[in-house]
């Protein structure tokens, strides 16, 4: 299969000219209404028909009695009735040579031995018929791109951006969607629930995204692994264009058997996981969502280092010893600096203030000020040959450390980064200033972390994935 | 010595009833001001002499030249003016028999050879005296419960609670100081920052912390360890009474290297630091300070569970698949539910949904609502014997999971919890909602995590420590 194929074949569920949303309603206690309200919400152009047997008219569209009374070829159809009536619908969908298949209804796989009946039944009915199905179970597709939905879930207002988010289950992405809307500075390229991986599974979609023009970033949550050789092929192919970053549940006997019962996911030994994605160059997240996000959160706005030599400016000693101890569990070393760094930095501190690196900046305070104490050190070591990657760890304590405009700073630095060194920070202190100062810096792309371990794995994350790509070349 | 005795010995640095601020000033940019400035502020009852030669009044009180000329007996003295000054002080303080000195200046062992060497000096003059010391290079105390401090870094209000943080470093622990004060549901009884500990060490202060009625739980960041074997004794004895959760850096040789030019801490090897850590019942925290204070606010806000058994409820079977993970990496084990809490679970719910544990508590929004839902939920669980804890993770997804006053559940919830377990919980989805919930949450003392595996963690040091108090009864 070429290349251009690769995306052809799920391009139904992303780019759907014309949709029949099966189940839609008028009532707005109903998934089948807010799902339909969604695509009005967002202006989606491409066509759409509400089926309901029992409706003229729904939101202002022309209702219809069927798929088949559809008067269209159908690229797509969105299922949101109960589980038993589904094998029905997709005869009907076979009948009328629809493409593609989101079933957002759930009662199948996950929901015992009859649902697993059931949706053999649905896989059978559409494989003959070359239906490709995302579901069931789950709420589907986001695209940013054309305004696409199938998700029944409110829809906030879509901020756009270079990261494309696939999840195997339903509320959890919604939640997952509603929190990077509202609190992460990165927008979306597209969101993918995946629920029970009936036919398309996660390694089709990273094929798909990875020619994505509007994706650079892939973050991935998965419970169980279809086809693990696939898998493991995919990754390799497509980390080689984008990185992406999985967190995979599932791992323990009790978390195992919770995925059975939650999405029917099959078991995949941890230790085997492990290994296929430091192989493969996937960057995998042993800790939760949050982890998955602030990693992702590094790759969306920062570029990769060129090497791994750090240099660590920090306005407490405690924060710069911390971040020496994660510097070394996350395979970075303090860079040596040179001699003309030190004495930038130097000259405007007390006589009895050392330099290294760590750089505590405190001393510099009492000449200069918090403001130009940021851009005397960090602008040294952007300018610094050794150093290849810039940790800031910056305090807000009224007074001592007192509010100013740190965009400012920012935007003086960004202008002097022109060999392109990523910078992360870390913030403490006073919540009201750690806030604002927080969405001055991600608003200029410098990802902000709530600890400085975390700020310092997403750095060593980045290091990971660009010797990964370099040796891949 | 005697037990009163230990507490007896650092009260000079708690509760003196007369204070010479030595370095004190009239300008307010100085440090000199703004501690006298935070005294006053504070209220503080004590007497306190403002020590200037230049100056006849200070913020309205009466100046004096020197030590010697104060008028009175003086427990404690907190000396901030320039490093080399300091042994002329120290002199001054001995021959007036002041029993304690808090030396915030910095400029000592962590500046070099020559900071050493006047370290020295001060330490020789003080031990001849019979005088402690607590510093250099720190900020000292604060005391809520008698609003004092010998800090220089600007108070916010004080929240009294039953927390004492004890920090190596004083810009660190400002930071983290303002950072609790705005930010964390619960309060502190002392603060301490120790600097150099060039005479008042860890070990000291944490006997003097497990004998201070105010305090229930003690955080500890330290970067050295200058008496291992007395550490670890006084960490046993001290662990009896209240839990001690420690963060320590200076871990790997960049770690340690930083630190010795932060505070001179001496090293310990980590995998020493850590058995000890283990054998003493005391919690090492991995991570950074935000996990120090996520383990933290556990104990501060709830009770130890009677055993490992817990019951996760959760709105998402995702989420409910990483909490079954993270239980068994943290020693703690999913409870078997009994027949009754499954009836109570299940006659609220769709025929086709299972009820396992965790509890999927989706399928019951249908029927009652995400509010009931929960109150059903947790209500079964709390009254369940095989449950030991509770896990509750809740998403807030606009229509789906409309908001409610969450507030309301909880207070049903916590009346039917007589056996007293504990409950933490996870929050994820929309930023306002998310934020409102949790202030209710922990309002309520019900911890709030930003991750699952950080929930589950902080229910998992719990644990240990009811093992550890149990065995060592």
């Amino acid at each position: 299969m070429t290349e251009a194929k690769k995306t052809e074949k799920l391009k139904c569920f992303f780019e759907p000219e014309s949709v029949a949303v099966v189940g839609a309603s008028r009532n707005p206690q109903k998934y089948g209404y807010s799902l339909l309200k969604n695509l009005l919400d967002l202006k989606f152009k491409g066509k759409i028909y509400p089926i309901n047997p029992n409706a003229e008219e729904i939101l202002g569209l022309k209702a219809y009695p069927s798929v088949k009374a559809t008067n269209d070829n159908l690229d797509l159809a969105i299922i949101i009735v109960p589980a038993y009536k589904v094998p029905e619908i997709m005869r009907e969908c076979a009948e009328k040579r629809v493409k593609g298949v989101v079933i957002c209804s759930s009662g199948f796989r996950e929901a015992g031995e009859e649902g697993k009946k059931l949706e053999d039944e649905v896989v059978a009915i559409a494989k003959k018929a070359g239906i490709r199905i995302i579901g069931p179970n789950t709420t589907g597709i986001l695209n940013t791109a054309n305004n696409f939905t199938t998700s029944f879930v409110p829809l906030p207002k879509l901020k756009k951006g270079n990261v494309a988010f696939v999840a195997q289950t339903g509320l959890f992405a919604a939640a997952a969607f509603w929190h990077i809307i509202s609190k992460q500075p990165f927008g979306v390229s597209k969101i993918v629930g995946l629920g029970n991986k009936c036919d398309v599974d996660d390694a089709e979609i990273l094929e798909y995204l990875a020619e994505d023009e509007d994706t650079e970033v892939i973050a991935v949550y998965m419970e169980g692994v279809k086809d693990g050789r696939n898998l493991f092929k995919t990754f390799k192919e497509v980390s080689k264009a984008k990185p992406i970053i999985v967190l995979k549940s599932g791992r323990s006997p009790a978390g195992i058997k919770a995925s059975m019962s939650h999405t029917g996911s099959l078991a995949v030994r941890d230790e085997i996981f492990n290994a296929v994605c430091k192989q493969a160059g996937v960057i995998r997240v042993d800790g939760d969502l949050d982890e998955l996000l602030d990693i992702t959160k590094a790759f969306a706005l920062q570029p990769l280092p060129k090497g791994n030599r750090v240099a660590v400016v920090s306005v407490t000693g405690g924060g710069g010893v911390i971040a020496a101890d994660k510097c070394s569990e996350n395979g970075l070393e303090l860079a040596q600096l040179s001699s003309e760094t030190l004495r930038k930095i130097r000259e405007n501190m007390p006589s009895w203030a050392n330099v290294n690196n760590p750089v505590d900046i405190e001393p510099l305070f009492e000449k200069v000020g918090p403001e130009e104490s940021l851009k005397i050190s960090v602008g040294a070591v952007l300018e610094d040959e050794n150093v290849h990657s810039i940790i800031v760890i910056f305090v807000a304590v009224p007074r001592i450390v007192p509010y100013f405009e740190i965009k400012r700073a920012v935007q003086y630095l960004k202008a002097k980064n022109t060999a392109q060194k990523p910078i992360l920070a870390y913030l403490l202190g006073y919540k009201e200033t750690v806030d604002s100062w927080t969405m001055q810096l991600e608003e200029e792309k410098i990802p902000v972390y709530s600890s400085i371990e975390k700020c310092v794995k997403a750095l060593g994350c980045l290091w990971k994935y660009e010797m990964y790509r370099t040796r891949e070349k």
